[in-house]
Protein backbone atom coordinates (compact mmCIF):
# COMPACT_ATOMS: atom_id res chain seq x y z
CA UNK A 1 0.00 0.00 0.00
CA UNK A 2 2.95 2.38 0.67
CA UNK A 3 3.04 5.12 -1.91
CA UNK A 4 -0.82 5.18 -1.96
CA UNK A 5 -2.55 8.25 -1.11
CA UNK A 6 -4.41 7.57 2.58
CA UNK A 7 -7.05 9.64 4.15
CA UNK A 8 -4.49 12.03 5.87
CA UNK A 9 -7.16 13.16 8.53
CA UNK A 10 -8.16 9.86 9.51
CA UNK A 11 -4.57 8.97 10.34
CA UNK A 12 -3.23 11.68 11.79
CA UNK A 13 -6.53 11.50 14.39
CA UNK A 14 -6.48 7.79 14.88
CA UNK A 15 -2.46 7.62 15.79
CA UNK A 16 -3.16 10.48 17.81
CA UNK A 17 -5.52 8.53 20.04
CA UNK A 18 -2.65 6.79 21.25
CA UNK A 19 -1.57 7.94 24.93
CA UNK A 20 1.25 9.17 25.79
CA UNK A 21 3.41 9.35 29.37
CA UNK A 22 6.23 11.95 29.18
CA UNK A 23 9.54 11.36 29.95
CA UNK A 24 13.09 12.75 29.85
CA UNK A 25 15.89 10.01 28.04
CA UNK A 26 19.32 11.36 29.43
CA UNK A 27 22.80 9.72 28.18
CA UNK A 28 26.39 10.13 28.64
CA UNK A 29 28.90 8.81 26.40
CA UNK A 30 31.97 8.58 29.32
CA UNK A 31 33.96 11.12 26.74
CA UNK A 32 32.16 14.57 27.99
CA UNK A 33 28.99 14.17 25.78
CA UNK A 34 25.83 14.09 27.45
CA UNK A 35 22.38 14.33 26.27
CA UNK A 36 19.08 15.11 27.64
CA UNK A 37 15.45 14.74 25.98
CA UNK A 38 11.59 14.71 26.58
CA UNK A 39 9.88 11.86 24.65
CA UNK A 40 7.06 9.99 24.91
CA UNK A 41 7.34 7.39 21.98
CA UNK A 42 7.79 4.63 24.89
CA UNK A 43 6.19 1.21 24.95
CA UNK A 44 7.42 -1.74 26.96
CA UNK A 45 7.99 -4.51 24.25
CA UNK A 46 8.22 -8.18 26.44
CA UNK A 47 8.40 -9.42 30.11
CA UNK A 48 11.69 -11.68 30.00
CA UNK A 49 13.74 -10.01 29.65
CA UNK A 50 12.69 -6.47 30.13
CA UNK A 51 12.55 -4.34 27.20
CA UNK A 52 11.33 -1.49 26.07
CA UNK A 53 10.97 0.59 22.79
CA UNK A 54 12.09 4.40 22.68
CA UNK A 55 11.59 6.24 19.50
CA UNK A 56 14.24 8.65 19.20
CA UNK A 57 14.44 11.64 16.85
CA UNK A 58 17.26 10.32 13.91
CA UNK A 59 19.24 13.69 13.89
CA UNK A 60 19.02 15.41 17.47
CA UNK A 61 21.73 15.56 20.07
CA UNK A 62 20.64 13.21 22.35
CA UNK A 63 20.20 10.01 19.89
CA UNK A 64 23.75 10.89 18.53
CA UNK A 65 25.52 10.46 21.93
CA UNK A 66 22.93 7.77 22.93
CA UNK A 67 24.84 5.54 19.47
CA UNK A 68 27.85 6.23 21.11
CA UNK A 69 26.99 5.34 24.60
CA UNK A 70 24.80 2.47 23.87
CA UNK A 71 22.58 3.00 27.21
CA UNK A 72 20.71 5.59 28.63
CA UNK A 73 18.21 6.12 31.53
CA UNK A 74 14.45 6.76 31.21
CA UNK A 75 13.10 9.58 33.54
CA UNK A 76 9.42 9.84 34.46
CA UNK A 77 7.66 12.82 34.88
CA UNK A 78 5.56 13.26 37.62
CA UNK A 79 2.04 15.60 37.32
CA UNK A 80 3.75 18.69 38.50
CA UNK A 81 6.67 18.49 35.86
CA UNK A 82 4.88 20.09 33.10
CA UNK A 83 7.75 23.05 33.46
CA UNK A 84 10.35 20.32 32.69
CA UNK A 85 9.13 18.49 29.64
CA UNK A 86 9.29 21.89 27.83
CA UNK A 87 12.78 22.42 29.09
CA UNK A 88 13.93 19.64 27.65
CA UNK A 89 12.26 20.16 23.77
CA UNK A 90 15.73 22.30 23.67
CA UNK A 91 18.68 20.91 23.67
CA UNK A 92 20.32 20.36 27.13
CA UNK A 93 23.53 21.74 28.48
CA UNK A 94 25.57 20.78 31.56
CA UNK A 95 26.52 24.03 33.54
CA UNK A 96 28.10 24.21 36.74
CA UNK A 97 27.01 20.34 37.74
CA UNK A 98 22.96 20.90 36.44
CA UNK A 99 21.84 19.40 32.92
CA UNK A 100 19.37 22.47 32.06
CA UNK A 101 19.51 23.84 35.32
CA UNK A 102 18.07 20.48 36.94
CA UNK A 103 19.92 18.57 39.43
CA UNK A 104 20.94 14.87 39.06
CA UNK A 105 22.68 11.59 40.46
CA UNK A 106 24.40 9.15 37.91
CA UNK A 107 22.81 5.40 37.27
CA UNK A 108 25.12 2.31 37.50
CA UNK A 109 24.96 2.64 33.81
CA UNK A 110 26.77 6.44 34.28
CA UNK A 111 23.26 8.02 32.58
CA UNK A 112 22.04 11.25 34.63
CA UNK A 113 19.32 10.24 36.69
CA UNK A 114 17.05 13.70 37.10
CA UNK A 115 16.25 14.53 41.20
CA UNK A 116 13.26 15.89 40.16
CA UNK A 117 11.94 12.51 37.93
CA UNK A 118 9.14 10.50 40.48
CA UNK A 119 10.86 6.75 38.57
CA UNK A 120 13.58 6.05 36.43
CA UNK A 121 14.68 2.74 34.71
CA UNK A 122 18.48 2.30 32.98
CA UNK A 123 18.71 0.73 30.08
CA UNK A 124 21.25 -1.04 27.54
CA UNK A 125 20.36 -0.77 23.68
CA UNK A 126 19.66 -4.20 22.46
CA UNK A 127 18.95 -3.16 18.93
CA UNK A 128 18.23 0.12 16.88
CA UNK A 129 16.05 -0.03 13.85
CA UNK A 130 16.81 2.49 11.65
CA UNK A 131 13.52 3.34 9.71
CA UNK A 132 12.28 6.40 9.84
CA UNK A 133 13.11 10.30 11.03
CA UNK A 134 12.79 8.64 14.39
CA UNK A 135 15.01 5.53 14.78
CA UNK A 136 13.43 2.95 16.78
CA UNK A 137 15.75 1.66 20.40
CA UNK A 138 15.07 -1.71 22.00
CA UNK A 139 16.68 -1.60 24.97
CA UNK A 140 16.52 -3.54 28.22
CA UNK A 141 15.84 -2.57 31.36
CA UNK A 142 18.87 -3.42 33.87
CA UNK A 143 18.01 -1.25 36.86
CA UNK A 144 14.77 0.85 38.13
CA UNK A 145 14.95 3.89 40.44
CA UNK A 146 11.38 5.10 42.71
CA UNK A 147 11.21 8.14 44.28
CA UNK A 148 8.62 6.97 46.19
CA UNK A 149 5.82 4.36 45.62
CA UNK A 150 2.73 6.45 44.49
CA UNK A 151 -0.55 6.48 46.33
CA UNK A 152 -2.42 5.35 43.93
CA UNK A 153 -2.04 3.51 40.32
CA UNK A 154 1.51 4.12 38.91
CA UNK A 155 -0.19 5.26 35.37
CA UNK A 156 -1.96 7.79 37.24
CA UNK A 157 1.16 9.68 38.58
CA UNK A 158 3.12 10.19 35.60
CA UNK A 159 2.68 13.57 33.39
CA UNK A 160 0.85 12.66 30.11
CA UNK A 161 0.77 14.30 26.43
CA UNK A 162 -2.53 15.64 27.39
CA UNK A 163 -1.37 16.94 30.35
CA UNK A 164 0.75 19.74 28.40
CA UNK A 165 -2.25 21.76 27.33
CA UNK A 166 -5.40 20.71 25.01
CA UNK A 167 -3.51 21.18 21.30
CA UNK A 168 -0.38 19.82 22.42
CA UNK A 169 0.67 16.41 20.28
CA UNK A 170 3.31 14.49 19.07
CA UNK A 171 2.45 11.88 16.95
CA UNK A 172 -0.46 11.42 14.28
CA UNK B 1 24.56 -5.15 33.31
CA UNK B 2 22.36 -7.96 32.59
CA UNK B 3 22.05 -10.65 35.17
CA UNK B 4 22.68 -8.32 38.18
CA UNK B 5 19.52 -8.79 40.07
CA UNK B 6 17.94 -5.10 40.18
CA UNK B 7 15.41 -3.77 42.11
CA UNK B 8 12.22 -5.86 41.45
CA UNK B 9 9.67 -3.72 42.95
CA UNK B 10 11.39 -0.26 41.69
CA UNK B 11 10.85 -1.87 38.39
CA UNK B 12 7.46 -3.11 38.25
CA UNK B 13 6.30 0.17 39.57
CA UNK B 14 8.06 2.44 37.64
CA UNK B 15 7.60 0.36 33.97
CA UNK B 16 3.55 0.23 35.50
CA UNK B 17 4.19 4.19 34.94
CA UNK B 18 3.99 3.71 31.18
CA UNK B 19 0.01 4.73 30.18
CA UNK B 20 -1.43 2.74 27.66
CA UNK B 21 -4.29 2.37 25.60
CA UNK B 22 -6.78 -0.90 24.65
CA UNK B 23 -6.20 -2.00 21.01
CA UNK B 24 -7.72 -5.12 19.45
CA UNK B 25 -5.11 -6.39 16.63
CA UNK B 26 -7.34 -8.30 14.14
CA UNK B 27 -4.94 -9.99 11.00
CA UNK B 28 -6.55 -12.64 8.19
CA UNK B 29 -3.35 -14.53 5.85
CA UNK B 30 -5.91 -15.32 3.25
CA UNK B 31 -5.16 -19.09 3.63
CA UNK B 32 -8.40 -19.19 6.34
CA UNK B 33 -6.74 -18.26 9.56
CA UNK B 34 -7.63 -15.45 11.17
CA UNK B 35 -6.45 -13.82 14.67
CA UNK B 36 -7.52 -11.02 17.04
CA UNK B 37 -6.24 -10.36 20.25
CA UNK B 38 -5.97 -7.84 23.00
CA UNK B 39 -2.69 -5.90 22.99
CA UNK B 40 -1.80 -2.42 24.45
CA UNK B 41 1.96 -2.20 24.34
CA UNK B 42 2.20 -0.26 21.15
CA UNK B 43 3.77 3.19 20.33
CA UNK B 44 4.05 5.53 17.37
CA UNK B 45 7.64 5.64 16.14
CA UNK B 46 8.11 7.76 13.23
CA UNK B 47 6.76 10.25 11.64
CA UNK B 48 7.69 9.90 7.66
CA UNK B 49 7.20 7.27 7.32
CA UNK B 50 4.01 6.85 9.58
CA UNK B 51 5.74 3.64 11.48
CA UNK B 52 3.91 2.22 14.78
CA UNK B 53 5.62 -0.78 17.09
CA UNK B 54 3.48 -3.44 18.81
CA UNK B 55 5.24 -5.95 21.11
CA UNK B 56 3.00 -8.99 20.02
CA UNK B 57 2.94 -12.38 22.51
CA UNK B 58 5.51 -14.55 20.42
CA UNK B 59 3.50 -17.71 21.37
CA UNK B 60 0.09 -16.31 20.61
CA UNK B 61 -2.09 -17.27 17.78
CA UNK B 62 -2.78 -13.77 16.42
CA UNK B 63 1.33 -13.05 16.44
CA UNK B 64 1.49 -16.83 13.98
CA UNK B 65 -0.62 -15.45 11.71
CA UNK B 66 0.18 -12.37 11.45
CA UNK B 67 4.23 -13.86 10.61
CA UNK B 68 2.41 -15.27 7.59
CA UNK B 69 0.24 -12.14 6.12
CA UNK B 70 2.97 -9.36 7.36
CA UNK B 71 -0.03 -7.14 7.51
CA UNK B 72 -2.71 -6.58 9.94
CA UNK B 73 -5.14 -3.65 11.91
CA UNK B 74 -4.84 -2.14 14.94
CA UNK B 75 -8.55 -1.51 16.26
CA UNK B 76 -8.79 1.60 18.75
CA UNK B 77 -11.94 0.83 21.46
CA UNK B 78 -13.47 3.10 22.70
CA UNK B 79 -14.14 4.01 26.61
CA UNK B 80 -17.34 2.03 26.00
CA UNK B 81 -15.54 -1.41 25.09
CA UNK B 82 -14.73 -2.65 28.19
CA UNK B 83 -16.09 -5.79 27.88
CA UNK B 84 -14.74 -6.32 24.56
CA UNK B 85 -11.23 -5.85 25.78
CA UNK B 86 -11.96 -9.00 27.95
CA UNK B 87 -12.94 -11.09 24.75
CA UNK B 88 -9.83 -10.55 23.06
CA UNK B 89 -7.87 -11.77 25.88
CA UNK B 90 -9.01 -14.63 24.80
CA UNK B 91 -8.13 -17.20 21.34
CA UNK B 92 -10.92 -15.66 18.47
CA UNK B 93 -13.12 -17.87 16.59
CA UNK B 94 -14.71 -16.58 13.13
CA UNK B 95 -17.89 -17.85 13.10
CA UNK B 96 -21.55 -16.61 11.04
CA UNK B 97 -19.44 -13.85 9.89
CA UNK B 98 -18.93 -12.93 13.10
CA UNK B 99 -15.29 -12.50 15.03
CA UNK B 100 -15.97 -13.55 18.48
CA UNK B 101 -19.24 -12.09 17.83
CA UNK B 102 -18.27 -8.90 16.55
CA UNK B 103 -19.29 -7.17 12.58
CA UNK B 104 -16.62 -6.69 10.87
CA UNK B 105 -15.51 -5.31 7.37
CA UNK B 106 -12.35 -5.82 5.58
CA UNK B 107 -9.84 -2.85 5.23
CA UNK B 108 -7.89 -2.79 2.05
CA UNK B 109 -5.11 -4.90 2.84
CA UNK B 110 -7.21 -7.28 4.21
CA UNK B 111 -7.30 -7.45 7.60
CA UNK B 112 -10.66 -7.28 9.29
CA UNK B 113 -12.12 -3.46 11.01
CA UNK B 114 -13.94 -4.34 13.68
CA UNK B 115 -17.18 -2.24 13.70
CA UNK B 116 -16.90 -1.46 17.00
CA UNK B 117 -13.43 0.23 16.65
CA UNK B 118 -13.92 3.96 17.27
CA UNK B 119 -10.59 4.23 14.87
CA UNK B 120 -8.30 1.50 13.09
CA UNK B 121 -5.23 2.00 11.00
CA UNK B 122 -4.26 -0.77 8.46
CA UNK B 123 -0.05 -1.60 8.80
CA UNK B 124 2.18 -3.31 6.77
CA UNK B 125 4.73 -4.68 8.72
CA UNK B 126 8.33 -3.77 8.23
CA UNK B 127 10.84 -5.32 10.80
CA UNK B 128 10.13 -7.96 13.90
CA UNK B 129 12.41 -7.83 16.06
CA UNK B 130 12.66 -11.18 17.56
CA UNK B 131 13.76 -10.02 21.32
CA UNK B 132 11.97 -11.57 24.40
CA UNK B 133 8.88 -12.92 25.10
CA UNK B 134 7.24 -10.51 23.16
CA UNK B 135 8.46 -9.54 19.75
CA UNK B 136 8.61 -6.59 18.10
CA UNK B 137 6.71 -5.67 15.24
CA UNK B 138 7.66 -2.18 13.36
CA UNK B 139 5.03 -1.38 10.95
CA UNK B 140 4.27 1.51 8.46
CA UNK B 141 0.51 3.24 8.30
CA UNK B 142 -1.12 2.32 5.45
CA UNK B 143 -4.65 3.33 5.23
CA UNK B 144 -6.83 4.79 8.42
CA UNK B 145 -10.27 4.64 9.22
CA UNK B 146 -12.30 6.76 11.81
CA UNK B 147 -15.91 6.01 13.33
CA UNK B 148 -16.46 9.98 13.64
CA UNK B 149 -14.01 12.73 15.28
CA UNK B 150 -14.20 12.59 18.78
CA UNK B 151 -15.33 15.98 20.58
CA UNK B 152 -12.44 16.49 22.38
CA UNK B 153 -8.68 15.20 22.52
CA UNK B 154 -8.14 11.61 20.39
CA UNK B 155 -6.17 10.44 23.41
CA UNK B 156 -9.26 11.06 25.85
CA UNK B 157 -11.23 8.76 23.13
CA UNK B 158 -10.05 5.70 23.48
CA UNK B 159 -9.65 2.68 26.30
CA UNK B 160 -7.25 2.88 28.31
CA UNK B 161 -5.71 0.06 30.73
CA UNK B 162 -6.51 2.37 34.03
CA UNK B 163 -10.16 2.40 32.65
CA UNK B 164 -9.98 -1.77 32.87
CA UNK B 165 -9.77 -2.00 36.84
CA UNK B 166 -7.76 -0.11 39.03
CA UNK B 167 -5.70 -3.56 39.53
CA UNK B 168 -5.22 -4.25 35.74
CA UNK B 169 -1.68 -3.92 34.36
CA UNK B 170 -0.13 -5.55 31.51
CA UNK B 171 3.42 -4.85 31.94
CA UNK B 172 5.70 -4.37 34.55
Amino acid sequence: MTGVAMNADAKKITLRMIPYGIYVLTVDDGAGNIGAATVNWVTQTAFAPPLLVVGVKADSGAYAVLKTAQRFVLNMLGKEHKGLAFTFFKPAALENGLISGQGFTRGANGAPILDAAIGAVECQVKTIVEQGDHHIVVAEVTEAHLRQPPAGRPDAAILEMKDLGDNVFYGG
